[in-house]
């Protein structure tokens, strides 16, 4: 946590937050926090600022808060994943937020366990968590947006090609065989400096779409090749999912 | 497991392998493989190849295999990691395996609690339990060397000088204040399309210092500066560190 993420409900007056549970547990137990000592804190959807400890009780604290600073920009990225097994899904929910991303699309495949789809790891409570531990660890605000959606045919048909307009669509698609024959660095020529690199280097804003544990079956690289997703291959090495993520924002940002 | 690894004492003649414990389980249960299938294999050190599935038991199997196949190739960056706690230390080394990265050196730093390194994961099987996870996951064959080094300064004035000739090494230091006052992308600029991916933008061996959970001290970082190693900052956001390592290797290769 090195943002205290402050939500509406916290406020007990414009300029006061009083905090409970493990806000209140990180304050006292991990910063061991006196009163006077200034905090980094964050005002959830909007800026950066500094709490200064003013009160401490045995269960809760409160701070005196001024808010000052942007948080930090947002990644260009969509990203359309698979969904994951829960201990997956949670990890690249928090990478997610930590790098930035604020649009999450977490899509059917053919190869996803349908039992998943009743985890308790995709319950709003569980999702919104992961992403304020991703924004507290980046010292960011934004919360991201995370969409689910079921149907695999209906969202690449109906709704796919309006996201990626003026988009690049990039789909990962490692060790795929057949379809998966264009080399990473071979799509994503490495741009001139000039570029800043906040933009990408591709200078476009990208949608990103990551499969399931077992792959993305052809019928299903064919359907999103005809709407325009452009299949990449990392290379000969099969990445675990939660590292594909920081793997590829570090190859384009 | 993209893999299953062979290890010298998995040998019952020449090309042929005996499996029990993990490996068969992963063959019986998740690969559901029966007799007469061919299986991708590897030796350890050694080649990629092909295992057919002989004989099956009720808790061992036995494949004949052939190896023709060498595995992808190693990344030319040796990583000096700040111990880390056990879970994250666990999830580097995987990661580290899975990228390519044959030499790993832990190290000690101010901010590493002292405790850890009584911990089990520093254990020789435990290293080299997930160093195999990451290799099967990869489909790679060559074990990284992991060397564990207690003292930062003699570890920096005796030893790193001649580790990091002809290297370029860098020092990812997040959020670091006056240190880090570099740009990443400043520091690395994307270099032309004419240099082959798989030597790196930079065009020469990387050397990579990721330091501790509660950040590197000015002392260590000037010591480190002192001889030859360049801080960087990856900017506003600060990284988890089981991140950090596949997002700069994405920038760099």
């Amino acid at each position: 946590m090195n943002l205290i993420l402050l939500l509406e409900s916290d406020f007990i007056s414009s300029h006061r937050v009083r905090l409970s549970g493990r806000r209140f547990l990180h304050i006292q137990d991990i910063l061991k926090a006196q009163c006077g000592q200034s905090l980094t804190v964050g005002k959830i959807n909007g800026l950066l600022g500094k709490g200064t400890l003013v009160h401490k009780e045995n269960d809760a604290v409160e701070l005196e808060v001024n808010f000052n600073q942007k948080p930090p920009g947002a990644l260009p990225l969509t990203l359309i994943l698979a969904l994951q097994r829960p201990p997956m899904l949670k990890r690249i929910l928090f990478s997610a937020a930590m790098l930035g991303i604020k649009k999450i699309i977490i899509l059917n495949f053919n190869r996803v366990e349908k039992s998943l789809w009743n985890s308790s790891a995709l319950k709003p409570q569980s999702i919104t968590e992961q992403l304020v531990l991703g924004l507290e660890q980046a010292k960011d605000t934004l919360m991201p947006e995370v969409i689910l959606k079921k149907g695999f045919k209906s969202f690449v048909d109906d709704e796919l090609p309006a996201l990626i307009k003026g988009n690049r669509a990039l789909v990962a698609h490692p060790g795929g065989g057949d379809h998966a024959i264009t080399n990473f660095n071979a799509v994503i020529p490495c741009a001139s400096t000039v570029i800043p690199a906040k933009a990408g280097i591709l200078n476009q804003p990208i949608t990103l779409i990551i499969g399931p544990e077992g792959g993305i079956i052809d019928y299903e690289i064919e359907l999103l090749e005809s709407v325009g997703c452009q299949t990449i291959d990392l290379g000969p090495r099969i990445f675990r999912t939660e590292s594909v993520l920081p793997y590829i924002v570090g190859k384009l940002f």
